[in-house]
């Protein structure tokens, strides 16, 4: 089933018909990867229809050789896979308040996947980069007007070269082991393992290496705006490396449970390291108990966890889980508020019930 | 109009259609009390339609003489007018993270009103208080299920004998003027001032004089139940007094502004005194200033309050207001946490943008 189809039979929680934007309703927890149905999806315009055979991308700027692929010319490149967790920057954003503007985002804007692709570095050695080059600009063919943004714009992200000389960074055309899907950016998106999504570019159109960001739009715009700051102040933090954060997938807010064993289960990542401890509090954070927690699958995917709780006394309860990454960075209770509701990792809190009945 | 209409003609913010509970979209801040239509609906059953000529009251139990007041009764005899907010105790319950079950109010769950009635004082001493009444329960005739009720029940409150000593606990058959609609509690309602309006027992059915408190399932869901608790343990405290809040009615969340100067106006009320001080923070709780404040009107309404601001530079801004109350409480920047999402009354933050074009 195409991805736009099964958004909309239902197993995807539409928060925008146009652009599409759809979250998972509760992040399935239970599976290795998502399947492709269950990715979120997050468009800032009409998805563009592409038709391969004709498509190329264009690698020019500050490079020695300015190229031109062919789709088939990068599928004929050497591929590589990558696991990846993928967070709307603007996930659980309806988690803050005060509220702040934009896609109401749940929890859902999430999906762990298998993709596979060309690494950058691979495509902007055979350009041929010169030294003056710091910073890649990537353009989808996407376009429209967005709120404040002055006019139609396409959707353009630049990526510092560092992240891209990673061999993990790649031009994306299979997610699971199939054909990208038209949503999720086909024939081509970037894939910027470890940073929220808005990095990784869909309907790829050009390619620009440049000796500086770029700015632009949206580039301002994935920002932590403070709570109260001067909109000229170009020091202002860039939207980046995922947060550490973890989700309780089961029990889901509101169950009644039966006195007795439950197990209380979740996922976890970081794109600064891996997870090195998931910790759950049944006792309004008066006390921690350490989960059994998945080893890693790869540098970027999310790993499972397990907590046996036994639920001794009938009343209210909220559940919550704690991470901590191998860089030492540990969830806060509450993340920073910030203007536009980027990277939101509070700790999430599940209430629940225990009734005998 | 009658108030279920203005609901469904857009004044009031439907939340829930049957029984119904309507907010307003944002409190009308710039009068002194609310017109009819634009107070706050919240019905836990469908509104019975009562006749007035064959109503009564009957007030029994711990007293000496048992009578039964027809409507007429009740009109003939001295009234008493109260000048009220009326908050909802589950307003801004939307506001709370994690979300807490029960009707998603955001702000609007209030209002401000002039009831006219007869003292509740009054009618005990007619029927004759014995030493032993301690509490008082009010039972409405709307009827119903309730979530986990175990079966149908009438809406039923009881409150403590010194609340109800107070000739402005009044029983009300007249709002700002008018005799009571329908929806709130029409032939006669009781109000029960400084109180959440879970107390103010709508369409009066039966008066018992108790030597107890009455418990019962409302009596036991309006608590404050804690993040962890032990649903046996009876000693949670009652949802009863209004906390102190306040709430800016202008800015409103999303404005964009010119640089310059702007009023910031809004009300702040309090059940424990009046209105000490009002403060507001434009730059994240950095620096408060203290707003010009309007003598309190009585001893249980809203306090209007304005600060002149000047937007001196560009961009984001989060506008707060902190009040304090004669008995010395400060509101907080975050309400505690409780399971049923009560008495929220988190500081108020409206994010706007200050901009040229």
């Amino acid at each position: 089933m195409p991805d736009a189809e099964s958004a909309s039979a239902g197993k995807l929680n539409v928060l925008s018909e146009d652009p599409l934007c759809a979250g998972v309703f509760l992040p399935n927890t239970d599976v290795p990867v998502s399947p492709i149905g269950g990715h979120f999806i997050r468009s800032h315009f009409p998805a563009p229809q592409i038709d391969s055979s004709s498509w190329s991308l264009p690698i020019s700027g500050e490079v020695d050789n300015p190229i031109e692929l062919s789709y088939a010319d990068l599928l004929a490149m050497p591929s590589h896979e990558v696991t990846n967790i993928m967070e709307c920057a603007g996930n659980s954003r309806s988690t803050m308040q005060p509220p702040a503007e934009g896609v109401q985002w749940d929890n859902g804007g999430l999906g762990a996947a298998t993709w596979k692709g060309v690494p950058v570095k691979d495509v902007l050695e055979k350009a041929g980069l010169k030294s003056s080059a710091t910073d890649v600009l990537f353009e989808g063919s996407d376009s429209g007007t967005e709120p404040h943004s002055g006019g139609p714009l396409n959707y353009a992200m630049s990526v510092p070269l560092e992240k891209l000389l990673n061999p993990d960074t790649i031009l994306a055309y299979q997610i699971n082991g199939e054909t990208l899907p038209k949503n999720h950016g086909f024939p081509i998106r970037l894939l910027v393992p470890g940073w929220y999504g808005m990095a990784s570019v869909k309907w790829l159109d050009k390619i620009t290496v440049l000796d500086h960001p770029n700015g632009g739009f949206h580039e301002m715009d994935y920002r932590i705006y403070p709570a109260a700051d001067d909109k000229n102040d170009t020091s202002i933090q860039r939207v980046t490396t995922l947060k550490v954060k973890s989700l309780i997938g089961s029990p889901s807010r509101g169950d009644i449970l039966k006195p007795g064993p439950h197990k209380i289960k979740g996922v976890a990542w970081s794109g600064d390291g891996h997870i090195t401890k998931v910790e759950i509090s049944t006792d309004d954070c008066r006390s921690w108990h350490e989960a059994k927690l998945e080893e890693p699958n790869g540098n970027y995917t999310w790993q499972h966890f397990e907590y046996d709780w036994n639920a001794v006394s009938v009343g209210h309860s909220l559940l919550r889980c704690r991470a901590t990454d191998s860089a030492g960075n540990v969830q806060p209770m509450l993340a920073t508020w910030n203007f536009r509701g980027y990277q939101v990792n509070s700790i999430h809190s599940v209430p629940i019930t225990v009734r005998r009945d």
